[in-house]
């Protein structure tokens, strides 16, 4: 099994430790490439970044669909642009936070997620709404730390994320903590250990979600919503992404 | 009052109809200048469309805050990119799906939508859950016509409009409908006569909603999740975008 | 275009600076008359003022509608009455609860209310769920200040007002603060403008969305549970509210 | 213990019957007393109906205050009014929608209502949403029958009524049916026997919660929303309505 | 009419607590049993004894229904097995939770509950859902004592429960308080008078609710989820709980 | 990794089918015990069936912890004791309605589910409603057949589910449909050929899961309302099933 896991932004560092991220979790028979665009935002902090990500991020999925990839992980944690990739997929396509927030609700009745900057809260908010989760979720934390600086200065930006995680245990009573930024994927696994609670990273996740429904034989219904897109022109210096009548299945 | 309305699609001849509707309604001492991007698709059926007609959309908004217009109008019914688009605009923005269901919630206890193509509907619903109007939907109905079909054999498609529109007031009991396509903007009005219901065109309701927030002095608030974007790099042709320390304010 | 905004409470004074704050946001082609009933509670604190500042309210709203104003304000913040309000009115019918809630919700993400007396948080909080706003209700706060207060000793009970308002931006991370009495209608615009933070008064709010519904050409819809009263006899000396044949429409 | 029941329309063969409905099921112990008010509308039919009927009902149950009942039912099945009942009595007041809802939960997974006029659809709705049942409701289906043709014309309304009952049990699937108009109330019992499912009148159904709370020594909380009304003066020819000092306790 | 309470766990003093509770509301014509079973938990404290208190908790249900109880009162807050129950059961079936949380709705717009132990309080956030109450619910507090100190040292346990009633009032908000284990029943009535603030215990209240049915002359509905069980085979040591063809009606 | 699923129904052949559908779908390193009770219910439908497979369920899950199992599927629809399973598991349990409502939400914006018996409409629908999948649950359809028949006489009963299936496409606009009983499992790999449509079966979807799970290196959390169960006295023949001192961890 092929997995295509893309960052939609431009940030090289970021796509190596999401592609080991994902290549640490992936059960034996799959294989992972980890992408990033050439074009677009260098991090995604807001809603006017998660468009500007789109263009590349679609054309990964449409190229990853083209040489047959079997499903695919979209790693940025405000899920951008899940719909369109599952119109051009025809595998299953996971957002790194809904699958997070999945398996949050299979290990504890409730969890917060720690983010970057509190300028996420609401669209992380809007996201657990849009999965029915909003019951579950305690609050978003905000670390207030970039989401670059997870690249550059990981101890400082580490300690504020621990810090944070420990609030959500203690002061959210939250029985899981979710971390809220593709960025954090390398602090799962020692913030688990050291507080003895559940500490997800939605890209592990989402790679392992997407391997179980590729392994169920099961793809992206085509039937309503998450349709192919249809043939048409695009204007301008966009018409290289239109969906042309080659491309219908 | 100067307000910018922006078709996100690359149809000239839908943004002349938009226009058209948008200047019908508005007040006397309002501006409307209707635009539409110079690259992106020609229609939006879907989210892979969605997404391509953010650039172009949030150029146009983009030039539109720099060039001091008051407000903002997004004239598709998916309401693409209002997040994005109220984190670069100072004053308000309002999408036509939000703008038509607000409307439709003030003159009725329940409204259906009337739209295109079926793979519309799931967007449309969620849209309603995302706007806290799910109890208040009764059902979106497609009329099964693509989105150019308005332009092009308009007698044909809004026939089958007026068709889907009775069936919401005689089978789904709607007090309300709208029509949930900015192409259909210039139904509204005849169809309200013939059926003696409220019959809501998103963006003739999108412009007075805007007239009414700037003429409230409000504009969007910058505190949380609509914060100007932060300065960064974007890579490759979306360069240009980037949103620079020059915009900050 | 007439805009009738009913003041359901007696004290004139607050009528007064009701129409003002009307006056004050109403378009150049718009005539506001605000207007207070001869019958009824001097202020409306809780559902028993509630109910009794009703046959006041429907009496206004009839004379209007019988004099060919085009739309309604219910200028207090519980919303009294507006179903039946909407049942006798063919224009527009809006309460100052509701339009706030509208124009917060197209300005951020999240808003608190402050209001007069703890009383009123869990009417409020009913209209929030009723408007299908509570996810947006970040919390609803009271000053702790009577009505009435608000019309004789303004500088203490405006501090309290924006000592709440602060607190709702700083505790609640609310993106929008709304004032939860017509009775606080001067005060947003100074609010605003001190926090840098929307504040939305409500009575302004209700006037420029009725003004934005009938400049639509909409009005309420009369097929469900906003028809016209059923002419029937009423008892006693509520004789004369009776809807008549003569009423009929 | 005392229970006042208040229809709070002035027709009196309903009240007649609703005192019958209430006693037929109240407790060996427990007195009733049926009343109307001396002024308002002769039916409940739809919000205007709903706001004039007001004046009477609370005038009834402050008298019952007065009188030293220990509780009251709101006999009519759009319950007008209960907040400000609930402000005034000191004993539980209980509408007959909301008791004949809880009730029909702790019977059944879901059921339907059959009420009199379409009109009052969207209003049963509503209350179905504000007491949390909107998941339970099926739908609520309208007999087409004016209120007062249950006083007149029993047989056909009643075959109505039944046709709906049988329709809601075939059609909705719903597991219990409610009645939802207090002029029904006699119907209830023959129509369970004879589907073979509960079907519920709300006046039994809040009777009998009266006496349950009563019987529990439980009161009216005074420390939020229901607190006593503050004394303040009413104006003109509703000034004996005021709440004075000498009502405070 | 006989209304048989039972406690699910083993605990003979709970029991008789349960009893004296149930007696002290019951109406004069009442007969309440209190009953507990020969087999299962000395305490229900998590989900894993929830389902061990099952096998007893329906035997006694079976028996009670065999020898022409009325009504059936579940005295355990967790409402465990409530269905099953109503599906052996011709009479109504009332759990504590359900029916506290109801009674509590008519009283005031919000509740607080006071729990025994922090692991009960995401069972009783779910069971709140469940009954659409999730609104009123201000938060469940845990008091950090197991159930079955309420039964040995109830001095301290007691002065524990009551300072979480104060704090729910204070802190919370919360307009009545409701205790969340059936083994504080007697705790009720004078926290009510020493807070003034209506506080309840859910065995009375179920008692109280199930006369209220009874008298209504209603059963549980049988043609949906609560059928009676299906005849068939039990294997193993449970063979003896199979629901036979001797148990059809 | 070694997964135990867990029928909790005592049926062999099910069970062999079961099993026969886990191993499917198991990836290479998985090792899928398929166990069922020696005491309890040979078909679960309707609670009082589910509150008697619990003991058997519980027994067998304790029993797969003793040994180190590694994550559990507990495969009966009505998800039954999953949360006491939670309690005593230190990996992930997961039932086979959560299982398939999560992976359906991945692949489509809504779904039908396709049942055995009417009397399971509601406690799927609760389901749906507990995991936040109402939105996305478009009907629950019960071929109506009994759970056993899916075992002997498969062709007619196959025909029957078919025929909901393409029902649940054609008419609610399902993009996803459900199988909702595990006696379906071996059904959904030709119903999706057929129909195009995904068919999701509930046991593959939990084995992929729990392997999920468990690859992420993830344990159910045990600081809140999934905590160990306290050691406690179990009174008569459910004795030896009480957790005591030894199993503590």
């Amino acid at each position: 099994m092929r997995i295509l896991v893309v960052n939609p932004n431009t940030t090289a560092s970021m796509t190596e430790k999401i592609g080991q991220a994902a290549r640490a979790v992936a059960a034996p028979g799959t294989e992972i490439i980890a992408l990033d665009p050439d074009h677009g935002p260098v991090s995604v902090e807001g809603h006017y970044d998660g468009a500007f990500c789109l263009p590349g991020l679609l054309q990964c999925v449409r190229r990853g669909e083209a040489e047959g990839f079997d499903g695919f992980v979209v790693a940025c944690f405000d899920d951008p642009g899940i719909g369109a990739c599952r119109e051009v997929a025809s595998g299953p396509v996971v957002g790194i936070c809904e699958a997070a927030m999945v398996a949050a609700a299979m290990l504890g009745n409730s969890f917060s997620v720690v983010t970057t900057l509190p300028r996420s809260i609401p669209v992380i908010e809007e996201l657990a709404h849009r999965y029915g989760m909003e019951r579950r979720l305690r609050r978003v934390r905000a670390a207030a730390i970039p989401v670059l600086d997870l690249e550059e200065e990981s101890a400082a930006a580490a300690a504020k994320v621990q810090t944070e995680v420990e609030r959500a245990i203690a002061e959210d009573r939250a029985e899981v903590v979710i971390l809220g930024c593709a960025g954090m994927a390398d602090l799962a696994a020692s913030l688990s250990q050291r507080t003895g609670v559940p500490v997800i990273d939605g890209v592990g996740a989402a790679v392992k979600l997407v391997e179980a429904l590729v392994g169920l034989g099961l793809r992206t219904s085509k039937v309503g919503g998450y349709a192919t897109p249809l043939p048409k022109r695009y204007a301008g210096d966009l018409a290289r992404h239109a969906f042309g009548s080659h491309d219908r299945n």
